[in-house]
């Protein structure tokens, strides 16, 4: 479901300020935040508390049109409109809050900001999957703090991100928006995310609370199977992380039911568990139109009076799908306690005035000029492609390519002349923004070698009429690049060819259309293949990984992923990211996620079997997938030469120190990502065979050494146990070290009493 | 895993009766049970009670080796002792139990009986799965009273099913050993099951407890994902019913864990639910090895011991994997409260003395000789057959073949001339039990039309060498039949092969190896293609429905499967089964069950799509199955005329009659299942769309008219809130009667106050 750019809609409530002489408390900056909220609640109307639930500007509405220029904002969104032009509408519509309503109330604006500002003009920075395969957290910050200073400099205060929701259901359309299949990262990226727009005082809103990302038959909004122990284990994970250590000071709902129960109806998921368990203090904002489909969809509630009252009650404060129109009438019909709007307004008030709206809610248009998509925030956006991309295969060292030696690329596929840049990003069309792999393989060799484009065949069709061309194209090159992958718009873009994205969900996670036709095809030339995989999620790819000489993966990279394609592939820059989103052999081999149950990986039955004979499980394939969560290749190669553990003995409330030394035994530096798992070796519930809960980045020069030191606090050790208590059960506990999951080089036991 | 048909083993324990003049208590026969049981614990040796924990016999091992002779029972089965050999060797066990053992405890004899009992010579009933397809629980009912017969004289006492668990993952090898996937079928056919058997005294053991169906990837005894609410509303639903109504005596566990937990180690399972919600009162088993496997496994227990300890604690009074041979040492060692053994063994001898084990444990070998496979038996093991197959296709009326018309008809495919009895069969090869379809065609057509026979392909490898062959026989006759599907063979034979049955998981749902491949080719002979599937599961088979000129499913149907299908495919019987698991577009399109959420088959997100233009869920196809829930032809048509509800406005303590008329408006004599299903309009906790709640078989003349009285108890409508208490909760339901789940002929909504 789309959420709207801009989330303010009219009201036709009363201006003018108060007459009294004296100012009110609550526009006393210097007056605490709670005696302004009080203060400023007592004063308003019942109608305009509503309009706050609701995120409406309690002014005239031809007043407030004019200043958005006829636009219809509130119920489409104003993406398009230039950063520039957007911020000196916010001003004006500020101002006119401020000077013009009744009680000068200024607006909660809000932007998408998932890869950066949903705003034309903005920088273009990898999506949300891409960044998760960085491994590297402090790029994210530093990714948010410049798409903060943009987003400040238009006078944007809220952004509608990060996503922590976890890819286990490789289906699903949204995999895209998420950092990918282990908790732990995502609470390492959803912290440093939510830091790096925190510094210029822009809040951020964790979503979608909760456990949404697992839906039945990956149908996005479809119900989520799981119990109690499952959702605090795995789905509150990073939220309860990102909360504690960033306090954000809004969450979104989600649409799905967990175990049968409307999670935005309900009282335990966003009260008990939200406030009371994780201790957010924050407000909570539906997603776009979860509290209407209460009715509409789960039929939980039988009007949409009653969904509202529900939603309310239940603790959704600000919510923008319009049912909250009905909270008047309600009060007044004596069918709801406006003591639960005044909970609902005192939360967003708070907010504003913590984010210092009634004082300072200017952006700067001029500000707007020199921020926003400066060089520094172009080439950021380059960095963490560069550090995204993932390179799975490689035989021979046929990467990077010697461009000295070749007189002649093919570059053919559908993703081969085409940006992709995932959902929620402002591009106005297929085309215009952004960098290409076509493109960037032009700037990279010049004139130096000739390059030869074909389609070949697009993202979804069974149109095979363009494959002779690719194929022609290749024999007369030398070398042959295909892109393939996946195709994901913006939100305001037709979704006309997606194959990923929300609401664009897979039932089969085979290459779409005819592309394995034409990697087949490009193969029969005798040319070296190089597979490009651009995408939102993993595909199932056993071809490939069996005939491909080289398999480079990009997540959707930002404006510039074109640039960092070439640069990798012709050996500017060095591959670093690793698996965030293991990779299934088939559509059937899942889930397949790493850190699943021992008992989920049962011993064969009898013995390994062949299709001859199959035996064990499954009988003709096995569950592993084909490139393990951690997993990437680099053009150096690091060896794993020390590990020492600060203590093996421990209490649950001790901290283990490992340090781990890192040679780089190749002929050229590169990054490494050192990765700390762990396992209980005895545990009276489940627990995965391996927990990622430490890791760390590292540059190393070629024949260089180098020692992180990771950490690992104790209660990471933790499990909920058969009476839901979070206990860390003394015993012996495996910490493996390593360069993937499934390339554990250290495994020390520890003893925790 | 494999259960062990005979689940005694030998202690080394002292032997001859006590010597008082006085006959003890708990040997007469007229005492009240739980008094026997008290006097005769308290004359027990701690070693004695242990033995009864784990069936064994307490008596010299020499002898009881003799009375065998020689086989090593106890660690392997006696399937394959013919039933007469098997009656005397029981009879002299349980006379030796009784005279030559200290205490004269009798041995509590087991079988596997969920398609006729597992004992070589007895007669060979259809598999669950197509006991189930029948939707005739009365047939069920005859067959275990039929099988119970058979048991009694042979001497047998207890049975080791049947399995209540729900087929929602395809996946799984074990599917063929449900009834479906619908938990009010399950229950209806569980219930008539115990029924029959309890004719004979024969006790039954639901199994496996619980929740043990939807393992994760279909993984066998992976962990499975589930709430309180799914757990209740779903994975009890088929246990507390059947225990409700037919008071088993044993409930046998399951190897998997929910939500984390172990099962067989839980209190919370094996006695709070069980026993304190449920009302069971009789004793529980290990399924085999399951409590090992909470140490080995499930690395739930750090030791053996402390597997064994957990799982007696729990609940779990018969076990027989030998880890509660260390429970002596841990009462000595203080380690184990000795009230833990008593509260077993009591269970266990309360089962003995009520099914008169002390009194009567013998069979009758005579009597094997007669009631054991009698002409009765195999005519009703066809009967179920003749109503357990599913007619899915049937053009143009193709079906029933006019034979007069052909002059040969080819047979080929890999199910052709092999009868496929399923797990848990105690046929001794591939081909010597049973009728093949090849088989029962000869027999009914006899000289009249040439068969022509090739195999075409097996079930399993990527071997086409055969299939010229079968389209060179294809070619030369006037229509073909292709058999095709799965194998599963009996526990003790060679699982080589097999692509169904326990320990064989599948990773996609595809037909195996090359049979897709025969049927293409077969069909380019322009030939009529009339498509039999024989299986323990549904695959995914979009060609087919597309291609076939007829598809007849039949689930393992027993030793007269071939009989059937000639009977069916020539037009002597009238199919009448109905599909009771839906059948999957494609591996990814699933699950999909009929009685899904409202939640998890959105509308589509804009508008439905095409390939071309994906839109909508799932963007290249839908998530409906081929064939739903409920469906199934008949060579009549039936149509439905009237429909009368008793009440439309009633109480949640009150029962709903529906009266409904159905005519047979074709040229046949025909059996139809009318079927009733019920929608909760609004919940506040997600119900399913559909959920069937009620059904009757009948059996229509030729133009006849009759009229069946539906019968639904509005307890029935109950959900588990937010609160998780049961209630139903007021408001408008809709009753839908049809003759499918997506065939549904009146609407009718009734109001519960």
């Amino acid at each position: 479901m789309k959420k709207y750019l801009i989330t303010i809609s009219i009201a036709l409530a009363a201006t003018s300020l108060s007459a009294t002489g004296a100012m009110p408390l609550y526009k006393d900056a210097s007056a605490p935040v709670q005696q302004r909220v009080d203060d400023l609640l007592s004063r308003m109307t019942l109608q305009e508390k509503i309009d706050q639930l609701q995120n409406r500007a309690s002014g005239k509405l031809e007043d407030i049109d004019k200043i958005f220029a006829g636009r219809s904002f509130g119920t489409t969104h104003e993406m398009s409109m230039p950063a520039f032009d957007c911020a000196v509408m916010y001003r004006a519509l500020q101002t006119y809050m401020k000077t013009n309503t009744r009680l000068g109330i200024p607006v909660l604006t809000s932007a998408e900001g998932i890869e950066g500002i949903l705003q034309n003009g903005c920088t273009i920075f990898p999506h949300a999957l891409a960044q998760g395969s960085t491994f590297n957290p402090s790029l994210v910050r530093q990714m948010t703090r410049a798409a903060g200073e943009e987003a400040r400099a238009i006078g944007i205060h809220q952004i509608l991100s990060p996503v922590l929701d976890i890819a286990r259901e490789l289906r699903w359309g949204r995999v895209e928006e998420t950092y990918g299949e282990d908790p732990y990262l995502i609470a390492r990226m959803g912290e440093a995310f939510i830091e790096g727009y925190q510094e210029y005082d822009i809040t951020c809103m964790p979503k979608h609370f909760v456990a949404h990302g697992t839906p039945a038959g990956g149908l996005n909004c479809a119900g989520v199977s799981g119990g109690e122990r499952e959702l605090r284990s795995l789905y509150l994970y990073p939220f309860e992380k990102v909360i504690r250590s960033t306090a954000p000071m809004a969450v979104m709902t989600c649409y799905s039911a967990y175990d049968g129960v409307p999670v935005t109806g309900s009282y335990y998921y966003m009260t008990e568990l939200l406030r009371g368990e994780l201790g957010f203090d924050g407000y909570v904002y539906s997603d776009w139109g979860s509290v209407e489909r209460l009715h509409t969809f789960h039929r939980a509630a039988a009007t949409r009076e009653e969904a509202a009252k529900m939603a309310l009650e239940a603790g959704v404060d600000l919510n923008i799908d319009s049912s909250y129109e009905t909270l008047e009438k309600m009060v007044a019909d004596g069918r709801l306690d406006e003591k639960y709007i005044d909970r609902a307004v005192r939360r967003i008030l708070t907010v504003k005035f913590r984010l210092g709206l009634f004082d300072a809610p200017y952006g700067d248009p001029e500000q707007v000029k020199k921020v926003v998509r400066s060089k520094e925030k172009i080439a950021l956006s380059k960095a963490i492609a560069d550090e995204s991309a993932i390179l799975l295969e490689n035989k021979n060292g046929i990467l990077p390519l010697d461009i000295t030696r070749y007189k002649s690329i093919a570059v053919i596929g559908p993703n081969a002349d085409q940006t992709v840049m995932g959902d929620y990003s402002w591009t106005t069309s297929d085309t215009d923004e952004g960098i290409t792999l076509l493109q960037g393989l032009k700037n990279v060799v010049g004139d130096r070698v000739a390059i030869n484009y074909a389609q070949g065949c697009d993202w979804w069709s069974r149109d095979k009429s363009k494959i002779a061309e690719a194929v022609e194209v290749a024999r007369r090159s030398d070398i042959a690049i295909v892109a393939i992958g996946t195709r994901s718009t913006y939100l305001g873009r037709s979704p006309r060819y997606s194959t990923s994205g929300e609401g664009f969900d897979l039932s089969s996670l085979e290459l779409p259309g005819e592309q394995l036709t034409l990697l087949k095809e490009i193969k029969k030339t005798g040319k070296p293949l190089i597979v490009v995989f651009i995408a939102g999620k993993p595909l199932a790819m056993p071809w490939v990984k069996e005939n491909a000489d080289a398999l480079l993966v990009q997540w959707y990279a930002g404006e510039q992923q074109g640039n960092t394609l070439a640069d990798i592939l012709t050996g500017k820059v060095n591959p670093s990211g690793k698996v965030n989103v293991s990779f299934p052999r088939s559509t059937g081999n899942t889930p397949c996620f790493y850190n699943h149950y021992v008992t989920d990986r049962e011993e064969p039955f009898d013995q390994p079997g062949t299709p001859d004979e199959p035996k064990g499980h499954y009988i003709f394939d096995k569950p592993d997938p084909l490139w393990n969560f951690g997993y990437g290749l680099s053009y150096t190669t690091f060896r794993y030469t020390g590990c020492v553990l600060s203590d093996t003995l421990l209490t649950a409330d001790g901290i283990l120190k490992v340090k781990v030394t890192v040679e780089n035994t190749g002929k050229r530096d590169g990054k490494e990502v050192v990765q700390l798992y762990v396992r209980d070796k005895i545990s009276t519930v489940a627990t995965p065979v391996q927990q990622l809960k430490a890791f760390d980045k590292i540059s190393v020069e070629a024949g260089g050494t180098k020692t992180v030191e990771l950490t690992l606090p104790l209660s990471e050790l933790a499990l909920y146990n058969t009476r839901m208590q979070k206990v860390v059960e003394p015993g012996e506990f495996e910490i493996q070290v390593g360069s993937a999951s499934d390339q554990i080089h250290f495994v020390r036991t520890i003893i925790v009493r």
